[in-house]
């Protein structure tokens, strides 16, 4: 047993999950290594930190996935750094040898240089961060209701989201829809409905990737939801206070950062080029140069695709999982690897209740019905019956109550 | 408006929530104190700690629950003692003036002088807490997949539950399940079912407050289930590397506390009389001695009932609350308070899937007739139709695949 390759994967998000499932049948012994017990539905990470799901409804356990293929092992662990002369992963606690190698471990938030914002504000990557951004953001109304200072409460009530790409904008959605509708009756001092939701991006509009007159649509959407755009705006400094934008000073108690990612920091311990982003420059079947028995696949891989990148997404993930799983079983035959090419899903970036965007190839649409596919295709890649059901029962709730189920503030002990 | 006289209420669980519910529509103001945003349905916070429901399921935001009630205001404080002299209560910034009092603060884990145990047993009467047992559990299995030491692995797969009363024995049932159906084949280098579940008990049986009969067919449930039960058995230290009952030592990396309670530690600052468990020996209408603008009700106030006292559950702490209730709303209108009578609603206790034991007055019964009774007791209680309807559907999966949906680590971060 112990004479078959060991394929160690590095991450169980939607890239590193593929790789294993596709190894389920393959005779190898594969290891996959999370620093968390759990798959993370990442797409839906902003609705858990807005209080509208739990976060057990979007995470399933990673050993639950894999337990009837008998060839995999899964191991919670944090990952120091690669040895790739020696092929050994150095854990926190002990070495794990391997023959291949698939690195996935994704991506994590980035400052721009200026590190010391990640103390002010809060970046939506992990499902910690999804809870500390809850109770922060349902902390502030509380406080607000506390305060006898109008100036005190204006910046309580001042809700700053920097970066308007789909995770900005559906945050900003999201926090316009909890004070103007969720809130709007539960607190006596002050209208909740008061709350300045304010989005900042420092290009000229929202949603750059997708075409004009859906950034267009977008913004008139945000606007109508009360939410204040800023395009065209560079966050100079954030300070416990709240946001400058050059000369302009916003205070503001809750700063949600969704500005930016760059590669994990596992990526230079490869000893591979790397581009602006951390991300290794792989070749065309993933491989890094050199080292025919190391994949990079997801967030972490720069792979080309039309003028630019494979847009870090779901798709390009789970695609680049397979296709790496493929290569894997290919090789063990004795065949050649293949190149990756990518295979172009569109976009889809949701608003509010009732309100998407969406590009699939030529066909574009915004508003419900674009709303409504986004539901069903992100049901439809949620794993697991029960995870489904649970979250198709709290959007039909939310969407018919407008109320949001999962308001509960988990503090630090005292 | 302001005129009106103003009862505080400190705390909103099941005592002080209906305190609240009963002064809807009277001319007070009335202002809520609790150091959480939500409401706990604390009989199924077992439930969290052993991951088959999230907290968002049993836990509903206080604001949410009196919105509509325009007299009432909610206030996320810490109390730190009460001012009975200038009728006062001091909170950790800032003071709140009342003209009534209701103190409905609840109780706290004990230690029996042995206040050093903390640090290394976990006791469960928080959110906080059922997320913190959750994780030691999960993590539990977790590092015993990661150790190479047989020794140790004994020790991390033996839990220890102290404390045989029903919320120990409900730990004990659930322990059984996770490790012998729910993670049968999750791990690869050792059989989940080889997990050892303790359950000590001082008194001579289980389930104390219950006849001796249904003590002992929950014992032999708790037996078929795989739990070695020791009764007559006394704790005489627990450490980092386990317990010790005399001269026997057992083990354990998770030891959890379900032994003892008492009064939460406001009952002193009121300066009136306290049994020994620090509850207020109040006065039949439930008001301190000497302070008929006081009231004490629920897990905080001793109240006689039979040879002993209103034993501290749900009921209990309801029907206090809508008496205390009562009672200002007599005394707005010049009447006398009543004395406070408990209506025995008989108890239950479940033991695990298909399994509970039940006293309804003279009926008693126990296995898939109990347990079918327990859980619709529990669904009729939960409070709004969301969090009922979840439950019931989380609890139709469980029984149906015997999965449990919530068993995601939330560690804290490095």
């Amino acid at each position: 047993m112990s004479a078959l390759p060991h394929v160690v994967i590095l991450g169980g998000g939607f890239g590193g999950l593929q790789v294993a499932l596709g190894l389920a049948h393959a005779r190898v012994r594969v290891t996959l290594v999370d620093q968390n017990n759990h798959h993370l539905f990442q797409p839906l990470l902003y609705q858990v930190a807005t209080a509208g799901l739990a976060i057990t409804d979007i995470a399933v356990p990673l050993r639950h996935i894999v337990r009837k293929q008998a060839n995999t092992t899964v191991l919670m662990a944090q990952v120091q750094s690669i040895d790739v002369a020696r092929r050994v992963v150095v854990l926190a606690d002990g070495e794990l040898a391997y023959d291949r190698l698939v690195l996935a471990t994704g991506a994590v938030a980035t400052w721009f240089g200026h590190d010391e914002w990640a103390q002010h504000a809060l970046a939506l990557k992990d499902s910690r961060d999804a809870l500390e951004i809850r109770s922060r953001i349902l902390l502030a109304f509380e406080a607000a209701e506390r305060t006898t200072d109008e100036a005190e409460r204006a910046r309580l009530l001042t809700f700053v989201v920097i970066g308007g790409g789909p995770t900005g904008v559906e945050l900003a959605g999201a926090l316009a829809e909890i004070a103007r509708v969720t809130l709007a009756k539960d607190f006596r001092r002050f209208a909740p409905g008061s709350a300045r939701i304010v989005l900042v991006e420092a290009g000229p509009r929202v949603l750059a990737a997708l075409p004009e007159k859906l950034s267009e649509s977008a913004t008139a959407t945000l606007a109508r939801m009360g939410v204040v755009t800023r395009v065209g705006s560079v966050v100079t400094r954030i300070d416990e206070r709240g946001v400058e934008l050059g000369s302009e000073r916003i205070p503001s108690a809750t700063v949600l950062w969704a500005a930016g990612v760059r590669a994990s920091p596992l990526t230079p311990s490869l000893g591979a080029p790397l581009d602006h982003a951390g991300r290794v420059l792989v070749a065309a079947d993933l491989t890094v140069p050199g080292h025919p028995e190391i994949q990079v696949i997801g967030d972490a891989a720069a792979v080309p695709w039309r003028d630019g990148m494979v847009p870090g997404m779901c798709p390009g993930a789970m695609q680049m999982g397979r296709h790496a799983a493929l290569n894997l079983l290919r090789a063990l035959g004795g065949a050649n690897a293949l190149p990756f090419v990518y295979r172009d899903k569109g976009q889809l970036s949701t608003i509010g209740r009732s309100s998407a965007v969406a590009v699939l190839g030529k066909l574009r649409c915004t508003g419900f019905v674009a709303w409504v596919l986004w539901v069903f295709v992100h049901i439809f890649y949620l794993i697991g019956f029960r995870n489904r059901f649970v979250v198709l029962f709290e959007w039909a709730w939310l969407y018919l109550t407008r109320q949001r189920g999962a308001r509960v503030i988990l503090g630090r002990r005292p």
